[in-house]
């Protein structure tokens, strides 16, 4: 290699290439947690595994410095190191890059095969992302693969608190300053988020883009709609679940095109082996011959099946949560008119609010056990399990208020009634002195439905957005003077860590800053996004306004979202994606179902179509025309579909042209190459007397052949009877002559 | 190459190679169809295009052998040369063998690469089809590609009537009796077929025999079901509709694994060149930069959308003329009580047995035009638009009729009489004498119903046999017979052709035998039995014996079917295909729709159950009943087939573990070859200094750069501070050691 005596990382680390180096050269920091200074045998084991994580780190190709970080305030709390990782030479990491790119050919990511290691750079540029993305597979990997083998908050390493790349600031200010200046991103704002935080962040930042600028139609239609046609208009109804399906198919295009331009496209082949991973035997695979780590795929499908008891838990406690607080809410608005009134209408919203979240957490955690128990080999499979249970959880709390207001409250309201009267009965027992608390006549709320729905696609998205900006900065500012008060009102003191030295203060006290903050889990942004995608082609018939909301809700999204990322969490590990991954799924699954709830909704509430339902019952209109509805509502809906998606995938897609332009460069290289060789083996041949032309040989080799004719079976005389093409030409014509005689001798006859 | 002097194919032709040569070595014959003596213009047409065939064909590297073919009878009847075609060399072959596979390395057909060309045979056996394969593609491809360019039957090469290869007669007689002798057609009987007629022909056979192995369960579970529970039971409605779902989904999988093991995976991305598209414009492709020719793809669609009016025209004929006899024979049978009764009776059979089929040729003879009118650039696309067409055709022409009496007939009767007093009225008119006729009271007829099925799955799949393995055969001997009276009759005479020579004459007799055979269509197999597995998931609850019936025709249309290619059809050219094309469409649909149908049946007319309809109106049972039924049926079967589709995706099969093991090998190849290069390069840096362990590089770059330590940047300086990972290890134990102090501290205090 020409340029291995030049160590400094300066010729690849093109995007952070400036003199001032505001992140000191560090490709990761390893926030290094220690125990309390009360429990000295735990120190001591800390103490051991430090030095061992130093050794491996330094054994792999590390350069390394360790600083303090957070100082134990007191015996009994926990202090931290922190220790700054670089990949110490340039050769190190063009072969890492080398390494990795020639798996993506080999995986099929790539269409050719990359040049030699000590041209990489040229031939593409080396993204930070990348970087970041291998020296993290480098820390991480077992030490038989080349790597150091840390599990951070595993086993041996669990002490290990986190590995996280420093925020490149500056770049982070360009880009929230960009960004809240700008209405729509384009191609070349997601390719920086792709350099900077990696492809998985940038496909979250892509599909909100894209999400964004498909809402601008049912935000403008919806507000149309809502002028002239009101709440549940069939045509809005139509017109929303088309969109629907539009959107979702652009997007699955719109996904492979994405990963076809970032190099991504089939990245979910190259899976990520979990570390959690506990196998039960190793055992050879049939098929490769490998040592393979074996866990019993029936172990797992059991497993699995504890899904279906947790779905049931979900319904039943979130369900049960709902339903009672449902019947308490109708309860006091509508029925009840004691004292208090005004102030126990909160109760339910305060119910809701407190235990709402509370299971919410504990079923999320659930379901992080669950998916640890499923055992998952890789990481790709353990995430598409937990965002599935995650996805039933959230469809029950988000969606389950509405439908039973939709289905159940409104329709069937009636037969509530006599249920109703507990309450009612309830209420007026009371008063202890017997007299009857004063009750109003049961009557169904036509419009809680159309409240609802602004609720949770306003209200809850302020909300929303409130607790996910806002409440971890308070957290964070709280948890820190309520610290320094402990502390001063113990007057209990730790000790003193040596000081930093000046000119790196500014730097160490940012660092250990990062270190405190969370990891960014795009899970959660997913999610959010799609649970809202679920409002608008569940329930926006009821109020065609939702669109509008969720355009303004969503440009406010993305930017708080790179706030977010920016300034409340570690800068995320840049790791690749292909797609969204299983959320797709369950993107179709909510355009799906939109289609039935749509057609019902319209059916049961539109005022001026036939069987409507004001304030009546659901006995009053004929259920076999609510089905019917339903039934071909849906059947149109995949009928649309399929023919959206014919019609989407003949459109050409700038990624798919550069996919197509590489396979045909790749394809016309190798046949070229092909050819000449045939041609220098033609040539040679030429030399033996070679076949090149065919009239010519057929009658060399057959002269040759006519000199032993005797004895020759029926099948090679059968070739000798023409020598060459122009006797065949001869016979032929000799018969078609014949032909033409007939003709003559009839002419002749006649 | 070493053996390019040897120019036998007797090293190559693997399968073929004995000493008798029973097809004399010919690859292919061409059947040259001459114009009738009376139009000597156009018969010297004929010869002047015949010189040019041979000239193409004999440069293109083919000897030639030209023998009489049919001669002329008469002065009006055209007459044919016989054309007869062997790749002339062994190198030739060789070259086309090594082009394509290269082809099929670089579409991914192939995991690796192939050999040099002259060890092909040795790598690879070549099979019968892959020398037919290729040779047929000498003769048709494009000169500027190395072919002859002669594209059968068209423009110049008109009087081209057929190219064809020969029946390997020993193998077909083989081949009859080994099928005719077992009752299960294992994978090595389909991969016989494959090597003799190609993939396309094998796909089909593995099909039905995958279909007939599948039926075994239906057979056995209807004929129990029949015995126990009757028609109408929603026991075996949905053990059928789960048969269904199985059945599809492991086809699927099973048609992947087969084209694995064929070595055929994804050849449909290899497009071949329609000979008939026509080109509007050449243009550049914006991604290859290749010339392309264009047709506007606006253009197509506009004429695409005329397969809606050519459904629409289906439906209104065949609809009606479907309705037409259904109403005559209802009132045959049903109301009308006069003369000729027994002889009218068969009215409408005649009536459907006369128009049926012409119809159906009519609409089949529009949609091959609409197909050729929306011309298509490759074969693939062109051939799945006539079978979507063909579909429609077929499956109004099938299924309407059992449609109209489970659906309209049966639950609409007593609405429809009205009508039909219609038909009395007439009927009465009849008769001169004013005397009423004698008529019947209308009475539905429930048992109409499984007569109908009964009829469609027991005595049409016998007609189906009829007609195409005895009618045929019929067909040929008479119109032999009928040429040959009419020659005797008329006393005319054409001319005598030379006689064969005495050897070879049994040989040519057998050729133009078989050049007068039709050519062996696949698609109309495939539709057969698609169109059975429609009545099977649609109407088999009816009359659960369905399945058995199947069972016993399926095994005699495998025989027949081997019959029909072996004695009453040319020899297929043998095209490769990964998959059954289009039809899997259509068999998806027909699984699915079955769901729907089947509930409905089992509400409309089980007798037992809820809502029945024994001879009663359809107002009698409430209509959301049966939509729920409906609604419910079709999404467990939805909710079936995502499940069935899920675990038999992680079944391994044969095919995929091949696969696996081929692209495991080849990965593990080049990684190794990449490693031994990157160790060559290690050991050449070494020179140099290299970069082999982390901590010994960072302590000479380091000390190397304290050198110059003064004017450095705080990042530099950063990275000094530590300059090996043992001074990181002291620096990191000095502040753990602070740490415990703390607690010492406390201690003291405490």
């Amino acid at each position: 290699m020409a340029d291995s005596r030049d160590s400094s990382p300066e010729g690849l680390v093109s995007t952070n290439t400036n003199s001032k180096y505001p992140n000191f050269e560090v490709d990761y920091v390893i926030s290094y947690s220690l125990p309390p200074p009360s429990s000295p045998s735990a120190l001591a084991e800390a103490e051991a595994s430090f030095t061992q994580l130093i050794t491996l780190l330094s054994k792999t190709g590390f350069a390394l410095e360790v600083r303090p970080g957070r100082p134990p305030t007191t015996p009994t709390s926990p202090s931290s190191l922190l220790i700054f990782l670089r990949i110490a030479s340039h050769p190190l990491l063009e072969k890492q890059i080398y390494r990795y790119r020639v798996q993506d050919w080999l995986y099929g990511v790539r269409t050719a095969a990359p040049g030699p290691p000590n041209s990489l750079s040229q031939q593409e540029p080396i993204t930070d992302a990348e970087r970041l993305r291998l020296a993290y597979l480098l820390i991480t990997k077992p030490v038989n693969e080349g790597g150091a083998g840390i599990t951070p908050g595993l086993g041996q390493w669990r002490f290990v608190k986190s590995v996280f790349p420093l925020h490149d600031r500056r770049f982070n200010k360009q880009w929230i300053k960009d960004w809240s200046t700008k209405y729509i991103l384009d191609d070349d704002d997601l390719l920086k988020i792709r350099n900077q935080f990696g492809e998985k962040v940038a496909f979250y930042f892509a599909f909100l883009q894209s999400y964004f600028q498909f809402l601008l139609f049912p935000a403008v239609f919806g507000a149309g709609a809502w002028l002239i046609l009101g709440g549940f208009s069939w045509v809005y109804a139509v017109v929303n679940c088309l969109w629907g399906v539009i959107f979702f198919e652009h997007w699955k295009v719109k996904e492979v095109d994405l990963a076809v331009q970032w190099g991504v496209r089939g990245v979910g082949k190259i899976q990520l082996p979990r570390p959690q991973f506990k196998f039960e035997r190793e055992g050879v695979d049939a098929v490769t011959g490998e040592i393979v780590k074996v866990y019993s795929p029936y172990k797992r499908l059991a497993r699995q099946a504890l899904q279906v008891p947790f779905a049931g838990a979900c319904v039943v406690v979130l369900g049960g949560l709902i339903l009672g607080c449902f019947g308490i809410e109708i309860f006091i608005t509508e029925v009840y008119m004691g004292p208090f009134k005004q102030y126990l209408t909160f109760l339910p919203t305060v119910l809701l609010t407190i235990f709402m979240p509370t299971f919410t957490t504990l079923f999320t955690k659930l379901a992080e056990r669950l998916t640890e128990l499923e055992n998952y080999e890789t990481v790709d499979a353990h995430q598409a399990s937990f965002v599935q249970k995650i996805f039933v959880l959230n469809f029950i709390t988000s969606y389950l208020g509405i439908f039973l207001t939709a289905f159940v409250y409104v329709p069937f309201g009636k037969i509530l009634v006599p249920y109703l009267d507990v309450f009612q009965l309830t209420a007026q027992k009371f008063t202890a002195e017997g007299k009857p608390l004063p009750t109003k006549e049961w009557v169904i709320n036509p419009d809680r439905l159309r409240k609802q729905v602004i609720y949770f696609t306003v209200t809850a998205q302020i909300v929303n957005f409130a607790t996910e900006v806002i409440v971890p900065y308070a957290k964070r500012r709280i948890f820190k003077t309520v610290e320094k008060v402990q502390t001063e009102i113990k007057g209990e003191k730790g000790v003193e860590w040596p000081g930093d030295a000046e000119e790196e203060h500014k730097f160490l006290q940012r660092v250990r800053e990062e270190a405190g903050l969370d990891q960014y889990d795009v899970t959660i942004d997913y999610r959010e996004m799609v649970i809202q995608f679920g409002y608008l082609s569940l329930f926006s018939v009821v109020w065609p306004l939702t669109g509008c909301s969720f355009l303004v809700n969503n440009w406010v999204e993305a930017r708080s979202d790179a706030m977010k990322i920016a300034a409340n969490s570690q800068r995320p590990i840049p790791w690749r994606a292909d797609s969204i991954g299983p959320w797709l799924n369950a993107l179709g699954f909510l355009s799906w179902l939109g289609s039935i709830t749509s057609a019902a909704l319209v059916y049961l509430f539109n005022k001026s179509g036939g069987g409507q339902l004001g304030v009546g019952s659901v006995w009053e209109i004929p259920g076999w025309a609510l089905l019917l509805a339903i039934l071909c509502s849906e059947h149109v809906y995949l009928g649309v579909q399929f023919v959206v998606r014919g019609v989407i995938k003949r459109l050409d897609s700038p990624g798919l042209q550069k996919e197509r332009a590489e396979r045909f460069a790749m394809r016309k290289e190798l046949l070229e190459r092909m050819v000449e060789e045939e041609v220098v083996s033609e040539q040679a041949e030429k030399g033996v007397g070679g076949v090149v032309d065919g009239e010519r040989i057929t009658r060399e080799v057959l002269e040759e052949e006519a000199r032993v004719h005797s004895g020759l079976g029926p099948e090679k005389v059968f070739w000798l009877r023409q020598r060459s093409a122009g006797e065949s030409v001869e016979v032929g014509r000799g018969l078609i002559q014949l032909v033409s005689l007939a003709n003559n001798n009839t002419a002749k006859r006649g």
